[in-house]
């Protein structure tokens, strides 16, 4: 499935993660990134230290947009979703992505999809009415549930109206990445919206190289430091990427 | 699961196969694939147009393992299990490779598990007695059967005390591919013997670069000539697999 955000180009789009804790590190990443060309950076602004000075989230914001022409992702994950932790409440979270969604130039939003209904709700109103995409994200950092559990994650993203469901989970086992990939695919077939899919952690990672042959259209690489476990670093990322699609085709 | 012909060699072992149809050709082919570096090479017997003269024969499997100190295979593949029209009735095909077994320098050889009960077992007898090695496989060049019909070829192979089980089969969807996998795992966990596995054509190529990390010990690339569908050059299996094990390391 393609996506208009990042049109024109064959999938998987690569996603580097900014990390820094301040100012002068992510415009430091972000500098050192440009060059590895991937296709969007996300900003993960739990790493930011400074998150709950809504002003200057947003002046850093309009500095990455400026320096850089990829599209931007803005991220706050929580420590409970496998972020950092913040200082920010559940609300302060959710006024801090509806301020973005109405005065920066940031092209996405993720929020989680198990947060509160409302929220949630609220986030996709304001992120539409500001020409915002939204992404709503399932996080497991213990294990990869059943396939019909995960399938339910995503369908509740799709329910939402959001423009992306992405699934990260943690594999226990070879068979888990497999797994993974397989729900991929099944999602994919009966979503009307794409997918971004990843199995974690070390084993995981051939789903970070391979996923985009069972549906998931954004893989996340490494470019300064990774953002989640197994994450692999972009160019290497990008061979693997090209080495199979040359080798296997683009498969549809 | 280490296999003793092939020792102190991570997995998977590269098999080359040779598929000249007459001498020169073959010869030919060797000296190209040598520097290669495979682990193995696979002489395929069913490409050679004089097949029916067992001298000949004889003469140059010995020329091959006189010019390469790798590992060699034996290989008759009837047209019925997805190999080349030869001018030997099964009978004839079971006497070249007893005289291989008793009278060459080949290290192993190959047999279809669904052939004669009499005839695996003949061969089982005389590969012993020589040293040699037996795999027993199991190819279906139309779909991927469902697991437990795989799974019940291998324990045939085991049963028949095969030194290695193989199995290739031809994927419908890209789902086949990951079943395949799954069920080398299987396979691999259940077997006291290790087993090849691939599934083939375009799609399934992808288990050819990753068939080693769920028990795959050999993995076959194309030196000169691919022996069946779905083969990358040797290379370029390498360095996928190299760059996969770096990434997600041995798995083990």
């Amino acid at each position: 499935m393609t996506f208009e955000l990042l049109n024109n180009k064959r999938i998987p789009y690569i996603c580097a993660p900014l990390t820094g804790k301040n100012r002068e590190e992510i415009l430091f990443e972000l500098e050192t990134i440009i060059p590895m060309q991937p296709d969007l950076i996300e900003w993960r602004v739990d790493f930011f230290k400074e998150i709950h000075k809504t002003k200057h989230v947003l002046s850093i914001a309009e500095e990455i947009s400026t320096v850089s022409d990829m599209p931007l992702l803005f991220t706050i994950r929580s420590e409970k979703e496998g972020g950092e932790s913040i200082s920010l409440s559940e609300d302060g979270k959710v006024n801090l992505l509806s301020e973005v969604c109405k005065n920066s130039a940031v092209d996405m939003i993720d929020f989680e999809v198990s947060n509160d209904r409302d929220h949630i709700k609220a986030l996709r109103k304001i992120s539409k009415e500001n020409n915002k995409k939204l992404i709503l994200s399932y996080h497991n950092f213990d294990h990869t549930p059943v396939n019909p559990e995960i399938l339910k994650r995503v369908f509740e993203a799709e329910f939402y109206e959001a423009d992306i469901a992405k699934v990260a989970v943690m594999p226990e086992n070879k068979e888990d990445v497999l797994r993974l990939l397989e729900v991929t695919q099944e999602a994919d077939e009966v979503l009307d919206i794409p997918v971004v899919t990843m199995s974690m952690g070390r084993i995981g990672s051939m789903s970070r190289m391979m996923g985009w042959a069972y549906g998931s259209i954004i893989t996340f690489g490494v470019g300064v430091q990774s953002s989640a476990p197994g994450q692999v670093p972009i160019d290497r990322l990008r061979q693997m990427i090209e080495m199979t699609q040359e080798t296997v085709g683009e498969w549809e």
